[in-house]
């Protein structure tokens, strides 16, 4: 295992600790690092918790910061956040207006947010993402997973909030973005928990996995390494055949790398995806190209398409001032 | 060779149709791909010009826009922009005020960035960047090599440009700036140059390279893999020692990640770098975390400290509107 690394029961607090303190103008730590929360709070707003594994890294304490998410509660490794980590999160921001908690749908995630939200007191609200057309059902999840799109809906839904939007309104707006990102993803390599030492899973030296999960869950096939093109043909047939979207409809085109892919390559693939998308009469009107929802190591990528209206693409070009976006 | 790519001879003009598509609020490419631009220019104030060879992104294309660069010129994969490049950047972005190359110290760019000022007309000025404190000498460059403290010589100067710094002060700013500037890196693994298909060079399981180049040039030495922290103080004596500052002084800290390391262990490294730069007596007051100056698919990182005074850390903290650098 070559990573840069002290001890393996060490990595989170050391990367949390560096993390808080290269953007200690934006963020600081709860106590026993339980959670990442912005600096300055404002109590009138909606506040927007998020949470998972960590290994994702920036999703989810790099989108902590105006305009996006309040506080962010990072598990060990692939694991998820404790129950008691995120109702600490939210009595830390929440304010007069509520707490809205944003989880990727993996049963561990959907069940510790229950908990909290079922502890917490105060008025909460839950939206659950699950982007991932890969697979219906996964080793961590039952129904379809939340991936990259997860940070969309915490862009938008964490703009609406900084303007004034209320509970509900959050709540439905969430709902709605997430009905219109789908995403998928492809490994070239598996990652490595440094707990485990070893990777996750075998792959050949000629050999990709198809819908791979964030975690190096198994996607739908494991196949023969192809070209660049391919591989985006197969993932945007996928997500545009889901989507289903109407001929002229505007989309965001989300290309993420998953931690051991350049952007060299991250770019390569956003022009392969976005000719196609175009070539299916999607109008591609934002971009985002970098590693934002990561896999540890793991060479990789995945697309992520959001189809936008004129309320949400106002809401994404949004001011937003975090470690990870920031425009 | 496991890439995101469709043909070895396209990756470039592939990836670069991909950022400048992405990026296109920003950026426009020259005929024939041979430069990134601004798309919005101000002709009063000093162009600068940067570039080198790709496999290095963003650097330097990421760095084009308001705030930082006028141009830049994507070689081949590392292989240095050829004269004419650079002459029709510059014909493109010069303005009243003339045009400033920043250059990395390797023999190649170095030549190339000489004749193409020889050529261009108008009046230019060039500073070269030669950060790089692992060797003296290296495998494509006479004296230091010029690694990622470039970009906070080309974000520094970009400032005064825009606040309408002329050329002659200009250029002693980003001397200033180089002065104050170092960096050293480390390889965990090599690089595959996708025209050769395999490894630049072979790293057993347990070894690193201590003191790399960009390009996957030799370093210091060839070592047994050691602990972040122990990585971490060879990496800042040396640096710490050569830039040989006062205590307290107040220095930016960029932990720059080589294209296959991901955050979470880019953070760990900036906790063990902070650490140990602050008790030689360093204030730690800017800084940076991400993969700016890669190196293909390099796991690795480099740490970069430059020392800053009142007027540099202004110019760091001013508005800058980039793919890869926005604030």
């Amino acid at each position: 295992m070559k990573k840069f690394i002290n001890a393996v029961d060490n990595v989170l607090a050391e990367s949390l600790d560096g993390f808080a303190s290269a953007h200690a103008d934006l963020v600081m730590l709860g106590a026993e690092r339980k959670f990442v929360r912005r600096r300055e709070l404002n109590p009138k707003k909606v506040a927007l918790v998020s949470g998972g594994g960590s290994g994702h890294e920036p999703l989810h304490a790099g989108f902590v910061g105006y305009g996006m998410l309040d506080a962010a509660c990072p598990g060990q490794v692939f694991t998820s956040p404790t129950p008691d980590q995120i109702v600490e999160a939210a009595q830390a921001v929440a304010g007069d207006a509520g707490v809205l908690f944003i989880v990727k749908n993996y049963a561990g995630d959907r069940m510790n947010f229950e908990m909290a939200a079922e502890i917490a007191e105060g008025r909460t609200a839950t939206i659950v993402t699950d982007d991932d057309v890969a697979v219906e059902k996964s080793t961590y999840s039952i129904g379809r997973r939340g991936v990259a799109g997860t940070l969309i809906v915490e862009k938008i839904v964490g703009a609406a909030a900084e303007k004034g939007a209320d509970l509900a309104s959050c709540v439905a707006l969430g709902e709605r973005v997430n009905a219109q990102t789908r995403s998928m993803g492809v490994a070239l390599t598996s990652c490595t928990v440094p707990a485990a030492g070893t990777p996750t899973f075998a792959l050949g030296e000629d050999e990709m996995e198809m819908g791979v999960g964030i975690h190096g869950e198994p996607g739908r096939r494991r196949v023969k390494l192809a070209a660049a093109d391919a591989i985006a043909a197969e993932m945007t047939t996928a997500i545009a055949e889901d989507l289903g979207a109407r001929a002229g409809a505007e989309a965001l085109l989300l290309v993420n790398g998953f931690g051991g892919t350049p952007t060299i390559e991250l770019y390569l693939m956003y022009n392969a995806a976005r000719r196609m998308l175009e070539s299916r009469g999607l109008r591609i009107a934002r971009s985002l190209v970098g590693s934002y929802a990561t896999s540890l190591d793991m060479a990789g990528c995945s697309l992520t398409v959001s189809l936008l209206d004129a309320e949400t693409a106002a809401l994404w070009d949004a001011p937003v001032r975090t470690a990870a976006l920031r425009w």
